[in-house]
This record gives C-alpha cells, sequence and structure tokens, in this order.
C-alpha cells in the first residue's frame, strides 16, 4: 500500500472510530492485553530475531537493552492497557456549557482529534503504549518504529491492531509504516495526518519536528535550571539541586545547570559543589565560580558562553547571576522552557520567578524531576510538550483531545436576534460542566 | 530595523510583558480610546489620503468599503477597547489544581501565549481590535495590514502603541511590519513568533498557512452545510436554510449546501426550493434534485461533482443523499469542518450526527449562522478555527492564552518518592479551579 493510501485510509478510520462505543474502546485495550498474553511467545521469538541480528550488527548496549521486549516489558505492557481500560473516558465531557436563549443550548465537547502519527526509536513497547492511548482516546494512529525493531514492531502490532478490531474498532484504527521514506511522505501528508507525536532522542525529534508539515508534540530539549536565590536554605537548596541533576540524569527533566545568586554565592557556592560532588556530578564553572572554588577533581572552568548544553549525565554547569531579574532573564534566553525551579524563602520571589520565567513547567523550592504526568497525578502520560500551543509540559489524555460546538435548538434563527426580535441570553450552565455528552 | 530585529525586539517585548500588572493592561485600553478619540483628526486625514490614493488607483468598491476608517468605524473601535477594559483578566485564572502530597501543590495557570503575528488585509479597524486583543491578554504582537491602508494603520499603531507605554507595557509591544517581503520573513521566524492570526480573503488566509512555519490559527474555508433528514419539519428546515444562506451570505458561517435526504425529497425540495428562490437564492442542483423540481430561473444542473465551493453569495448547491449515513460521509468529505448543521426531529438521528460529523461547530435544529464569538457569549471574538489544534470553532481570548505548570514545595524531592519513603497523594482541589495566581 502507498503511503498515501495508508493515510488517507487512517483518516477515513479516524472518521468511523467516531462511531465506536466507550465500551468498545474499553474491550480493545482488554483484549489487546489478554491476546499478547496469549501471543507472547511469537512477539518473544520476533524480539529475539531482532536482537539477535542487532548485536550481530554491533548496535551498542544502550540500543539493545532498549529493543529489548521480555517478560518484564510485556508485564509492563499489559499493565499499562488495563489501567488505561479502567480510566474514564476522556471524550464526550461537557468542558462549557451557555444558553443562548431559551431553547438554544451551546455545549463544548471533548472529542479525538484524528489521524496520529507516532514515529519512534527503537523502543518496542512505545508502540503498545501509544496504541493503547491511541484506543482510549478513540483516535486512529500510524505508527512507525525503529528499524532494527522490525520484527518485534510487527508482531505487537498485528496482535494490538486485530485485538481492537474484534472489539468493534475499525479496520486500519492501527495504521504501520516501516521505511524511513514512507515516514517522511507521511510527515508531509498534513491533509490526513492531524497531530505527529516524536519519541526517541533530541536529534531524532529535532529532524521530525524540523520536517513535519502535520502539527508536531513534543519536546527536543530538556535544558532545566535550578536558581539558588539569595535568601535561600542552602541545606534545602544543596538537596534540590542533587535531586534535580543526579537522581536520574538521563531524563530530560533532570536540571543542566544551576545558577547562584551573587548575594548567597560566598556561604553557598562550596556546600553545593561539594553536595553535587558528592553525587557524583562534575562541574563546569563560569569564571567567577571557578575563581571562587578553585580547582578541583572534576571541575573545569565554563568560559565558551554556551548555557544551553543538555548533558543528560552526571555533569552540570553553574553559573553566579547578579540578581532575580539576571536569573529569569538567563533562564528565558538559553533554557529550553521544559521545567526551571527557584529555591527561595521568600514569596515574592518565587512569585516573580514563576510568572516571568516563560516555561511549561515553573517550581518554588520542588526537583525538577517531578515535572512528568506519573507524578502530576494525570492518569497516563502522553509525553511532555515545550510548544506553547495545543499542550504544554506533561500532557494526559488531554493532549490526544480536542473539542467540538454542539448547539441544540429548535429552529433558531440569526435574524430574529440581527433584526432585534429576539436578544441573547448567555446564561453560564456550570452544572453541566464535567458532565457527558456524546457517545 | 531589519524584520529580525524586529521579531527580537517582540519576543523581548513579550517576555516584558508578562511584568506587566492587570491595572496596567486595562489602562492601556482605556488610554488608546482616549487618545484615538483625540487623534481622531490625523486618523482620518489619514486614511483620507488612503482612501483617495486607492480610488485614483482604481480600487473595487468593496475595497474602498473596507478601507474606510471614519468616525463610525472609529465609535466601533473605542467602544471595543473600553469594553475590552471591562472584561476579566484571562491571565492567572487556575485551570487544574492538585495537591501531589503534603505541602506539594500543582496548579496549571492561564498566562499569554508570547508574540503574535497578525497579518490582515486592507480594514484598518482589525488592528485596531487585534491590538485591544493584545494588550487584554498580555501578548505582544507584530501587525502587517494591506499596502492600500499604510498611512491610516500607521497612524493607528503610533497612538495605540504610545497609549500602551504611556500606561506601563514595553516598549515595543506593539511592532508593525509594512512590506510583503518582510511578512514572509516574519513567518519563517517561528523561533521567535509563537502564533500567526491572518484576517482576510480565503486566498489572502490560504497563502498564509501555507508559507509560514510559524503556527497559524484560523480558517481559509467556511463550506458549511445543511442537512434536512427524512423526518425534519420542513417549515422549520426551510427557515433555518434560509437563514443560514440567506442572513448574511458574505460571511464564513453562510451555509453553502443543501442536502436533502431522500425519504423527505419528494415533499421537502419544492418547499425549500421555493423559500430560498424567494429569499434571492439561485440554486445549483444535483441530477436528482433538477429531475426533481424540474428547470426554473436560477436553476442551474450541477454535475462537476465539486461540493467544496463557497459562494459567498446568494448562490447554494442542493444534493439529494440516500441516508444520515450518507449525508454525514458527504460533509466530512467535502466540507470544510467549520459548522454544519441537521434539522431533524429523532433525538437520535441529532445525537449520530453531532457525533460523527467532523466540524468545529455541529448544530441540530439552528441556523449555520450562530457560529461566532460574540453569539456564543464569549466576550471578545479572536477569530474562527477550523485547525483542530489548541482552539477550534469561535475563539474568544482563551484563543491567545497557554498555561504553565506552577509548583510550590518546601524542598521536596524525586528521590523520596523514588524510593518509597513517601507516596504520592494526587488529592484534585476542584475549589481552587476557576481563582486567581500569577499576576
Amino acid at each position: 500500500m502507498r503511503t498515501l493510501d495508508r493515510a488517507s485510509a487512517g483518516a477515513s478510520a479516524a472518521k468511523a472510530m467516531l462511531t465506536v462505543s466507550r465500551a468498545q474502546k474499553d474491550e480493545a485495550l482488554r483484549l489487546a492485553a489478554a491476546r499478547l498474553r496469549g501471543g507472547a511467545a511469537t512477539v518473544f521469538a520476533a524480539n529475539a530475531a531482532d536482537v539477535a541480528e542487532a548485536r550481530a550488527a554491533g548496535l551498542p548496549a544502550a540500543i539493545l537493552s532498549r529493543l529489548e521486549y521480555g517478560e518484564k516489558k510485556l508485564g509492563e505492557s499489559l499493565a499499562m492497557l488495563e489501567a488505561l481500560a479502567r480510566l474514564p473516558d476522556p471524550a464526550g465531557r461537557v468542558l462549557e456549557a451557555r444558553r443562548l436563549d431559551s431553547g438554544l443550548v451551546l455545549r463544548r465537547v471533548s472529542c479525538p482529534i484524528g489521524l496520529i502519527a507516532l514515529v519512534f526509536e527503537s523502543r518496542p513497547d512505545a508502540l503498545v503504549q501509544m496504541a493503547g492511548l491511541a484506543a482510549k482516546s478513540g483516535n486512529a494512529i500510524i505508527v512507525k518504529g525503529g528499524r532494527e525493531a522490525e520484527r518485534t514492531n510487527r508482531a505487537l502490532a498485528g496482535i494490538v491492531g486485530e485485538a481492537g478490531v474484534a472489539a468493534g474498532l475499525p479496520p486500519g484504527w492501527l495504521g504501520q509504516v516501516e521505511t524511513r521514506g514512507e515516514v517522511a511522505e507521511l510527515l508531509a501528508l498534513d491533509e490526513y495526518v492531524d497531530l505527529v507525536i516524536p519519541r526517541g532522542s533530541n536529534e531524532f525529534v529535532r529532524s521530525v519536528m524540523e520536517t513535519s508539515r502535520a502539527p508536531v508534540l513534543g519536546h527536543a530539549d530538556g535544558v532545566c535550571y535550578v536558581y539558588v536565590h539569595g535568601d535561600a536554605d542552602i541545606g534545602m537548596a544543596a538537596r534540590v539541586v542533587v535531586d534535580s541533576k543526579a537522581q536520574y540524569p538521563a531524563a530530560c527533566n533532570a536540571a543542566e545547570v544551576l545558577l547562584v545568586d551573587a548575594a548567597a554565592a560566598g556561604a553557598a557556592l562550596p556546600i553545593l559543589a561539594s553536595a553535587l560532588e558528592g553525587a557524583g556530578v562534575s562541574l563546569e564553572l563560569c569564571p567567577v565560580a571557578y575563581a571562587a572554588l578553585g580547582p578541583g577533581p572534576g571541575r573545569s572552568l565554563k568560559d565558551d558562553g554556551d548555557w544551553s548544553v543538555e548533558y543528560l549525565g552526571l555533569r552540570m554547569a553553574v553559573k553566579v547571576v547578579d540578581s532575580l531579574a539576571g536569573a529569569i532573564e538567563h533562564i528565558n534566553r538559553f533554557g529550553s522552557g521544559h521545567t526551571d525551579a527557584i529555591v527561595c524563602a521568600s514569596p515574592e520571589a518565587a512569585r516573580r520567578f514563576m510568572d516571568e520565567v516563560d516555561s511549561a513547567s515553573v517550581y518554588h523550592n520542588a526537583s525538577t524531576r517531578f515535572a512528568d504526568g506519573y507524578r502530576y497525578g494525570l492518569g497516563a502520560e502522553v509525553g511532555v510538550s515545550t510548544g506553547k500551543l495545543h499542550a504544554r509540559g506533561p500532557m494526559g489524555l488531554d493532549g490526544l483531545m480536542t473539542y467540538k460546538w454542539r448547539l441544540e435548538g429548535d429552529g433558531h434563527l440569526v435574524a430574529d436576534y440581527a433584526n432585534g426580535n429576539k436578544a441573547f441570553e448567555h446564561k453560564d450552565l456550570p452544572e453541566m460542566i464535567g458532565g457527558r455528552d456524546g457517545s
């Protein structure tokens, strides 16, 4: 099938998804879990072949480990599918309701976006997760995984796709493309593809963002900052910055740069440096910090002016700034708009930082590592967006939803309002909000 | 100033807008109104020069009428600015709130998007309206109007921009570019421009959508449908379709195509045709409708298969469809996703139509002409979007807002939750929703 035909079939399936009931969507999730359990041997065999080939080709250990899909990852996939089946339906929620006039009621109601393209690198579990999110949210999906996981992805997509159809989802609700060329074609088909979600390395996500004509939701960079204000509790600051950097340094919400206010630097810098170095973090120090701390193992002078490096490891840049305003300006210039934290006592300083730092998540006295969908209590995590439109920061299923306006009247005409025979009432109906409408 | 510098200055102004208080934003609106009133003579003189030049160049009467900015349009501009000043602040509204754990509270709070580019054709009043919306919402804005309104736009932008600065908005909150080449450059600067809003003809909006690298919010097409179901009250159907088509046929929410169910066609077609023709509407009839109605003045046979024509005048296409499912499929294929209505008695048919028609607004027994921000009670109208992301259908000030996540803790660390010392509570705090946070 040509990519154009696949995309067109996916768009048709997206329309057909609108006819599927809540019960059918949840049944698709439960059936997918049951059939994955039943078909585990097929999936593991396909995965073993992929892993063997990748190993023979000399791919790095990190990629092999992401590629592997065994009993443990299967168990996580099944738990995720079953948890999704238990969540409330994100579609059909009344978000806004207003009586425009007697007998004329307007409701804004959540509904699926349509056709979503998921492009991801080697983790086959991402396929199951995104297919589950699509089934729950009522979107059709086209997936493209890494070439090295081709057999595994095909086995997983086959089982999950057929389970969905058996539960009543339309054929084509879960489509697959396999080559790079097909992905490039798919990303250009914005007439059919409503949304692209990329998962993978920064370079991978950036290349998807740069080439796609369809809107892309996600993040390429996570250059997060911790700023220690002049009045901060230094012990708390040390704990927060160590957690932000070292609790899991490969995550996008791990901090990369520590800003220390000049007012605190004399007392704070040695304590902060010692806490970070005690956690195994090497430091790249601005000239002021370097002069204050002096040389040491793992310490280096940073004078390249590049404060946007995402180390993703046990390495952190440190800079002394002269004021709260200076910290805000620096973060807005060099940060990636993901998550930034201030450690301070003053509520005024915290408020100003949180108002003026233009990032998806802004924190006071908390580790940047809290920025994810699970910790935010969003139910299911769809991803983290550093864009400002549609969804920002950690996204739950709401990231896969749009809304439509439903107006119900009794033959109401605009002419009656234009000529003054009738007047709008515009009475908000808050009691309807959160209720259910639609299938 | 180069376009790049203008965009960069606009992005800096957008950050500075985050420091402006609610009172300053409203004062900027009131001061702009007062100074426009005081500077009316300057504006009218500039406009007279633009109109004289346009007339001498032989521009069509429709453009001259849109270009004219006299006492009446000034009055509308002032009323709009004063009404905006009285609206509640769209920024700083708590949209979601959750206690993650003791002392760790997460709030999702509305905030401005950043830098918005408004590109529009000849109506100078659009400049005042969008500058007012930007001031109210706390966004910076760069405007580019039509070349034929250059003097008027420069006078208006000068007065409104300076009034804003006098009230405390940052210099550069209202920027201007004047040439087509500058617009093309601006639309490519997605590093600085967060959102583009085009206003003008379909071709103009479509060309902006096709060339912009920054996200565009708006609509090029308004191909709206009215479907008369088999069980419809024919009298109501006739009134709704006449209002949808003829109440103001140049609007994007005017209907362009009438679908009549085969089950009703025999009785309904003559009544609907006579009602439309009585309102001066000429009809392009599908072969089945043409055979049923026969020839007549203004009637023509439509056999080109193009059901996506936006007539924007007293002309309507008519097609007989064989079922509700056929109507839905036809609308999803040929409509523009703007506004579509069903006229029917059966609640089941209405529900199915509204669930499955994939449009921004779906109506039961109401005229498509209701689709606008004022009639929806949105306070201020920003535009109508046929995209599905961020904002869909008529947009109020919410279309110019994003949100950020504000997390306040007391030194909370992720390590404590990862190692099991603490557990998340995730208690929703509905009593905080709708409240105020931030400046």
